[in-house]
């Protein structure tokens, strides 16, 4: 069977499919629309029982999991996404994982806080830490930016990197004064695969 | 140089030092105060700028992100911590990413809330919904387990979740009526290099 991605608009699934597209690797798509609520929707929680994006259905199963994706992508596609050298693919999944830990659930506390509080009140004061918790991740990642690639080369982290840093404007924190970050991103967006993910998700 | 461990008494560490111990990979450990704020020390930041542990210095650098460090330590370890399967190894990704960016981070909540937000009520409200958010992580991977280990054979992810789990009594959630979750708990607890290091974590 041809692959399934479940995806939502503008959501951390941009990634995952702007693999998929760079390795030329056949998939349909299922779109989840999460104003809908349709993430919660029965038929959804049957494909993955998280309620999350992304989603792969595959003929050994469903992966879930955004590092776990797109390395699993990356290790099928010519030529490979993540380096060979253990030491470099380490240094990969330490910003993989920490895009997965740190960043995305920073970001996530401005719009998803009820995952962590049912009180409104707690919500706000989740949201009004995200720009400076944002503004660190973003620091740190312009650090550690040494190349035009989070590897030697490019691969799936760039995606994830570039995913990722898509909502920083909106999270208050505009991607000039971090150089490198600024730079890293708009390389990411001009690649064809990703543009073509991105027409995708800012379609009317 | 001998690689370096930096960790701290309890924490997330415990299951890479146990990688390092199950792999007999000679180590040293230096151990970081948290009740003494050593991990925001200058002293420690130099070595990791996040101010979180584990963090582990090599000839090659430091490296830093449990999953990451999980799969390194697996790779050089004999036999190999991790499948060579492509698909289980994804599988065994999935499961890391799942502790690191959801199960870890919903008992974050309790005793960190200062991450997320700066009022005080709002860390009482967070405090509040440990119990259920840990409650739900517990379902879900005793649903996951469906033999002895996380993988097909033993490996860093069933260190890892053992770790984990370990904070779930703390959370509000006995591991009883999560029996797969419990046997797996108690399975990985009397491995000898596992005894070892709960041994050094419990100490006086």
């Amino acid at each position: 069977m041809t692959p399934i991605l479940h995806l939502a608009r503008g959501t951390i699934s941009m990634c995952v499919q702007a693999a998929l597209e760079e390795a030329n690797l056949p998939h349909r798509l299922h779109w989840v629309d999460f104003a809908a609520g349709q993430q919660r929707a029965p038929d959804y929680l049957a494909v993955n029982p998280k309620g999350r994006v992304p989603a792969l259905v595959t003929d050994r199963g469903v992966l879930t999991e955004t590092p776990a994706l797109l390395e699993w992508i990356a290790g099928i596609a010519t030529p490979r996404l993540m380096p060979s050298d253990p030491w470099l693919a380490a240094r990969v999944r330490e910003t993989m994982s920490y895009l997965a830990s740190t960043v995305h659930v920073a970001h996530a506390h401005k719009m998803r806080g009820s995952r962590w509080a049912d009180d409104p009140g707690a919500r706000d004061a989740m949201r009004d830490k995200v720009t400076s918790n944002i503004a660190d991740c973003a620091a740190y990642l312009d650090a550690q930016l040494d190349g035009d690639w989070v590897g030697r080369a490019f691969g799936v982290a760039d995606l994830y990197l570039w995913n990722v840093a898509c909502w920083f404007p909106g999270d208050g924190v505009p991607l000039d004064p971090f150089p490198r970050l600024h730079a890293h991103h708009d390389r990411v967006a001009a690649r064809p695969a990703v543009a073509r993910v991105i027409a995708l998700h800012t379609a009317d």
